[in-house]
């Protein structure tokens, strides 16, 4: 699970609470004690739990029962449970909903995926890019990871990932290959990658790469780089990338790549999700 | 447009770039001068654009142009320009595209749903929800507003919106409208909002509430509650809220409501953008 | 009552103790239990008491016995009792201190302008401006409220309030009053408010504001303009400011208005507290 | 001049522009040039200058005149002037309004109980205590400096001053005096403070400290005490405290003391400054 | 003990586990219980023992043991005892490791150092000067304080001390013995302390400084200079600084000055700490 | 170079500037204009070179003259030359002064034994553990960078590396090597690294690692195991770890070992270096 520390939780509740809630405040209802449930109106995998519950306590409620981040959970099922007094828990309310709404329709795309990935091909990985939605990068590597897939790669810091864009200062793609073996010797604890098209796999697997993320190949296509490379070096991990979804994800897989990197579970309608709140 | 504070900026690119470009210093790049600019495969309505030009100077690089959010570009069409050594433009691509596409996809569907909306109904706003991806509430408030909507709340100090949830702490809704004189006198400088069913409508607007959210009222329903909620009191502020979305919007605009009170624009498929690089 | 996070309360404790007490230290008392209670030697109303203990907490102490911010203490009535290592007390001491005497000197102003504002006119509000000395509005707000008055406005991105430096942008008062049914219909969940005279303050109601501040108008004139104006439309609330205090308060309340905004309340000589310490 | 950050001074700014100037978007004036010159309606000394021109600047003003803090202005006089697109004039505006009017009310008020002070003895030194506001010490600390006066102690981490609270943990005075030679060798490099009363003084300066705070000694037998604690050790630092003020400051200083600790100068109602705007 | 707050140990936590425990969550581990122990395989004086445990916490340990920063370990000694998922004891143990060996690397050197300037002069002070690691200045004085040391000054804004780069802007040297009587009188409650040569010290005694701090004096000279200062006023404070370290240490506490500033604390290889970690 | 922020570097300042420069406005002299250079007394190869001349921007003043970090320079030779008033001089003078004589003298250490690495072996690695001071790994990591050597791992998140501890929890050593496959298939995008004895290392070596993390082996010994995990599968990455320093480093690199891990580079006594300030 990531990590989420309790200035991160404070950040995302004063998004929605810079003071006061205005409204219970109004209504003089603040002190009254009452219970709310977090439930889904939808099957799914939920995410966001901890963080939810966590941030319910940080606003003065206590947690009577929660579900962890990758349960799957019925209609109606109650995935959180906490008492406080109402101001509280109208504080928590909405800040814990929109993130397990959020998060949990992430995890549930992304479940559903790995899923239909595993089945079709169960040594191939789902990886979710590093597009991610500015300012929630934590939250959906969160999501993701509930739902069984891995993050790409967290950043570029620790990775070594060359695209097109790189080539145009070394040189271009055969200024690249002449500078593997160089380039292999720096980062001898990373496994050098390159995004590349059909054409220029080969030349790269022959100078030593050692992963080739394959961008944007149809599937017929891929499936026949797929066996040139494993041809010329089992070892070399591959990539399908671009335009990766969860409706090719299944025929993605079956070329025998190790791995589908993908964006497309970053992007999901916030489930169905609500509250039931009473006074105590 | 949303202020966005350095800090926060450099929050953004900490999510990328935790420490240092490591292709680019594998490669041995990073001093070289180069060349990004920033377009859309697809036309749109570009947001973001300031965040994402501000981010490449705060990593190094300069701009040479840059439009502002708002602005409508064609497929191709440069939306920001920078020169700076490759490693600062590297550091800079993704954090900028990743703000340029899902803030830009946004505010096109926000553009769009105003449009349609307004052509029904020129007196009808488009109202973003609070239930915006936590995390993110800064960037997606300016990519709305970039795309002609407003946002209805930005937060739970700042305006008086009873909700069922309230209800139970209160003596359920009639408990509430007994209260409405009271909690008048608490808010005088506040509209005073209820959400509310079509047959709670009648008694909130006799009782002297300043709005109505009508809440997943179909059309016809909603059409036939404004009608007789302006013959009560024409001064009262109506707003259409659950399950609004571009593809119903312009009905429920039609119906003579002041606004529509919609989640949907915050998920958006980040559009087909990239960059261009060249060394110079 | 206005939360508080204990990243913002840790900032408050950094503000007197950034490393070490040195003096508990060269004194070698650090690790001696104690005890320590805070009192007033003034009665009053009591605010900041939440804030001195949960920073109390955090600084090594357990917290015995707090009374809660809003309530009324008379002279030498223990207002919070923690006991705790020496080195522990000492550092909370001042911090604690500064909090409660600050802040319940706001606490017991405002409390009593309110109790004499309702006592002339118990429809009237008492608001106050955010006009507060910058780096301690949270803190302030919750002062205020625990007195019983109501922040006016939270900050600019949340109301609507058109002043003199507005309409030098729209071709003056004329350029205003013109554009006023735009306006109205692009904040449809705010009240209008406008900031005027006495002169401008008919036009404005006949043009569909919301609401009017009536800035430093005597008090004979004042309730002139609110009769003037209940007869145009009697919904427009209608704010004295500018000038009001806790000495002419009444007279204010006392024409009728809605509320009274005022910025008086932020300036209070705190009170008269101390604490006693023992040695356990 | 106390140094403030652009992550300090974005804090203020966040006090009151949490995410947009709604009243500037609604009457759709923000992009329109302008100019705003801060004056005051009451001769004063200035302060928090250098602040309010630095935050304009970051809200996409540009400075185009500023006085110094310290410096004495007439009514009327122009103590900056920024230009820029209206939206960021009316959010530099209050942010910087509350600055200058609170912090040039305390400088005011301090360059004047200085200059009483000094005209009555100009050895002795004005010194502001640590019971400021919470949250705005910074601020504080800056404009009592630009007022000539002198922080007494920023903080608990720096200097060495007991208190009768300390006492109680090492047997009372009887034990703090025998523990002074001991405690003189720990703090080599601060100044052994002690608050005390008229009769623990000569114990005190005979047991060697570096300087004695007199708590709330009426100004005659202050006199008398200062005459007698010269004759045991003319080097002793002699520091009145507990209620000086302006008016009885001048008093206070004749009788020879070194300096006089007051908290009086942070409580002072602001002056009475504004804004002239103009479109450009 | 230096505080230390949850949200600094936060930064610290993630410097080095940003997201996730990657290698826990490959092998699948994470939420297996387990213990963990810190030992020394030296003997040493431990520091940073309280922010190790705390993190621990914070990252949902339990602490079973723990010693206090200053206790004495023997070999295989356990320092720290805590409880948890395997994933938490992974993410605590490095943060905590680096903590432990740095900090009691320094204390026990402090240890050390300090006995041996006590064994030759009881009356001698080891300070610790402010050319700390740049980020680490809070661990830093907390190791040296669990190690017997004091810090010589914790920055610039509590002390007054003036270095020969000062001299420049005031007329040199003969400026600064002008201007010393009014300098004395700005800063009544702080030591005025010179750096300066054997050559320089005589005169400075005589204008009135409180402090010497003499720069790198052979041990032979400062012995001279000592006893010369001392029968001009044998209050005077005098720091040997400039190259004292633990070999030289006793050579200049027996010269008889009441302190010695030093850096060298401040860089001590880490000790060879290690836990021992096993399933539950 | 890794990046640094204009927030981070202000917290570098704050631990040493927390508000004034006491000492130059006790002298009066902040206004004054004038020139600080640094330089170093020793040869060495400099770093921190860009934080510290902005941070001196940060404080006010204008840098005139900057090298590089990983430029070599000679003694007394200026790194980095700055004008200002000298008020911002002295706030900048040792915050700036600490890092660069810091973080040079990492840099020195670390190109002095990458030198001596590569000339033993010049396909050889130098790697910086994490097991850095914490507080500080940024400017650390950057440190030994200019000095030519790669950070091992950035943290928990990024990278696979197995120890004992690890296989405490999965069985022991056996049990990890029949995971290995399992392990393989889910870090698809990692190398899977396991630090291992002699011992152990042909059993993982078959069991399809990537990398093995050779601890404390004598160099003999770890030449024996180069050879034999060689015929084994001569793409093993091969790194020595525990006790490699700047001593033994050639010869552990004579081993033919792809990379050494050491922790050796962070401990290095400050460089002597200085500033010479000027009045202008």
């Amino acid at each position: 699970m990531v990590r989420m520390s309790d200035t991160r939780l404070e950040y995302l509740i004063g998004e929605d609470v810079p003071y006061i809630d205005l409204t219970s405040t109004v209504l003089g209802i603040s002190e009254q004690p009452g219970l709310m449930e977090y439930f889904s109106r939808e099957e799914c995998v939920v995410a966001g739990v901890e963080e939810a519950a966590r941030l319910a306590e940080m606003l003065g409620c206590e947690v009577e029962m929660s579900l962890s981040s990758g349960d799957r959970v019925a209609p109606q099922e109650t995935i959180l449970r906490v008492t406080g007094p109402a101001g509280s828990l109208h504080q928590a309310w909405k800040v814990g909903l929109n993130l397990l709404d959020h998060l949990s329709a992430i995890a549930t795309k992304t479940r559903s995926m790995v899923d239909v990935v595993h089945a079709a091909n169960p040594r191939c990985e789902v990886l979710a890019t590093r597009k991610a939605m500015p300012g929630a990068k934590d939250l959906l590597i969160g999501a993701i990871m509930a739902g069984g897939a891995f993050p790409h790669r967290l950043g570029l810091s620790e990775t070594v990932l060359v695209f097109d864009h790189h080539m145009e200062f070394i040189g271009g793609f055969d200024g690249l290959v002449r500078r593997i073996p160089r380039i292999r010797r720096r980062c001898i604890e990373k496994k050098l990658f390159v995004e590349c098209s059909a054409e220029q796999a080969p030349a790269l697997a022959l100078a030593g790469v050692d992963g080739l993320q394959l961008d944007k190949l149809p599937v017929d296509e891929l499936a026949g780089v797929v066996k040139q490379i494993r041809a010329i070096d089992p070892r070399i991990t591959l990539i399908a990338a671009g335009g990766v979804n969860p409706h090719n994800a299944a025929d993605y897989a079956a070329t025998g790549v190790d791995g589908l990197a993908t964006t497309a579970l970053y992007t999901a309608k916030p489930l169905d999700m609500s509250v039931r709140m009473e006074a105590l």
